[in-house]
């Protein structure tokens, strides 16, 4: 028997609507950044960073206004804690660096907390047209059509998704890679790590691991790869945890372990991991 | 002055008329792969080597059918060689790992070589619906809107693109990836090195460097760089050299020099490279 519980559900519609009208708004911006360098005499740095900040206020009033004691956590503009238990993180734009680009691997990353866990998770791709979300309980979907991953995918047989930023030193990062390849397996960096936790939701890529990340990079593709059913490593919440980088590692149920070793050989166990 | 040559031109017409063909069969099997899994009783990899045969054997016979006499090379069947001094370069799917696993960066590419440089280079990516397009001296386009590269991108100020294969050792890989962060860059690999080429000539990337590719990888991809005011790495034709893999290196002209750098200090001058 499914027990229904209102909060969630609620919080869970208002968050899928929320991606889509906000993956439209940021698309926008993205298909006008040329001309909004000329227009505003701003470089396209400058221009995501508007984008950014115009995305996460509009998550921001929205959230607010549905549901006022909820906290709310945002790359731009920092945490409003609330006092409902429920806390949204969210990344209004995650891929700056691509969206600046012109590559289309961006995305809007949403996330509920509760009870320190992600119980909300939804990815909104505008250049895919694409709406990753997951509830506690209720699954995980792309585009209204359920996720289930696959156990006999290994990091030998499949593709693995990295991360790395500058809070990572170059040899970590190259280490990791070579770990990889060792194993037999290949990689892919796309510039997002939402989308690719998002993807390994998918089945897209087995894993996703990177040493260094902050809580809206993460928790939405985390509770979508949990509810996909693969499982990730514990991202600490409590008090300033929850404004720090930690590593971030999710996968299959098969290939967990390997990657986890792979982190622990590569820094995640020593000083600055 | 520009003098029109009809050879090339006609050529070219075809090229980009086969490319939007053939990535849209190649698009067919990519959104029914799962089905004909079940259907074939066979893996995925089958249905993707499938689809990678078809979708050459669709361009040799319609190459063949227009220019009977040129000669043609594609990385399924091999090198038919032609007598006119034309010889087109294929690769059906480039990135047939990210197609195998679902990802959208895949694509076809088309070169033609005359005097043993790529002349035409047409890359189709049917996920995106991008054409991009270049002929010697007619300049590289994508979706036809003319592409120019920026010399004020750098490798510090731009993502970079790297690409990998099982004939690369991890070490080097992981020490390639290593110095381009190590020099202020950022690094993708999509999983398809001819798209990562099409993305350098749209500005997208500010180079692509890869230790070890086939002609059909890169050589549409180099026109396409050159053709928008880049650069390449020679990549000899000469006898059995056309069916040899190489080091690819593309870029605007500000990045060479750094990146060429980059693959001589990381085994580039060395054996093996």
């Amino acid at each position: 028997m499914i027990v229904l519980d209102a909060n969630l559900e609620q919080r869970f519609a208002l968050a899928k609507s929320l991606a889509e009208k906000a993956g439209a708004l940021a698309l926008d911006y993205f298909n006008k950044r040329d001309t909004l360098v000329i227009e505003t005499k701003r470089d396209l740095q400058d221009v995501v960073s508007i984008a950014d900040r115009d995305v996460e206020t509009f998550l921001r009033e929205r959230v607010a206004a549905a549901f006022a004691d909820d906290g709310f956590l945002g790359e731009e503009f920092g945490h409003q804690v609330g006092s409902s238990g429920y806390t949204w993180v969210v990344d209004p734009i995650d891929g700056t660096a691509p969206f600046v680009n012109g590559m289309p691997t961006w995305c809007v990353s949403i996330a509920v907390l509760h009870g320190g866990l992600p119980v909300i998770g939804v990815i909104q791709v505008p250049c895919a047209n694409e709406l990753y979300a997951a509830a506690l309980g209720l699954g995980a979907s792309l585009n209204g059509e359920m996720l289930s991953l696959d156990p006999s995918r290994t990091i030998q047989n499949a593709m693995t998704g990295i991360g790395c930023n500058t809070h990572v030193a170059p040899e970590r990062v190259g280490s990791i890679i070579s770990a990889v390849l060792k194993n037999g397996g290949t990689f892919i960096r796309n510039g997002s790590g939402a989308l690719m936790l998002a993807y390994v939701a998918a089945g897209r890529l087995v894993g996703y691991y990177e040493p260094h990340m902050r809580a809206w990079d993460c928790m939405a593709g985390y509770c979508l790869v949990k509810e996909a059913g693969g499982q990730y490593l514990p991202f600490s919440t409590v008090g300033e945890d929850l404004l720090t980088g930690q590593p971030v590692l999710a996968s299959n149920v098969s290939a967990f372990t390997e990657l986890l070793a792979i982190h622990n050989a590569n820094g995640g166990n020593g000083p600055g991991s």
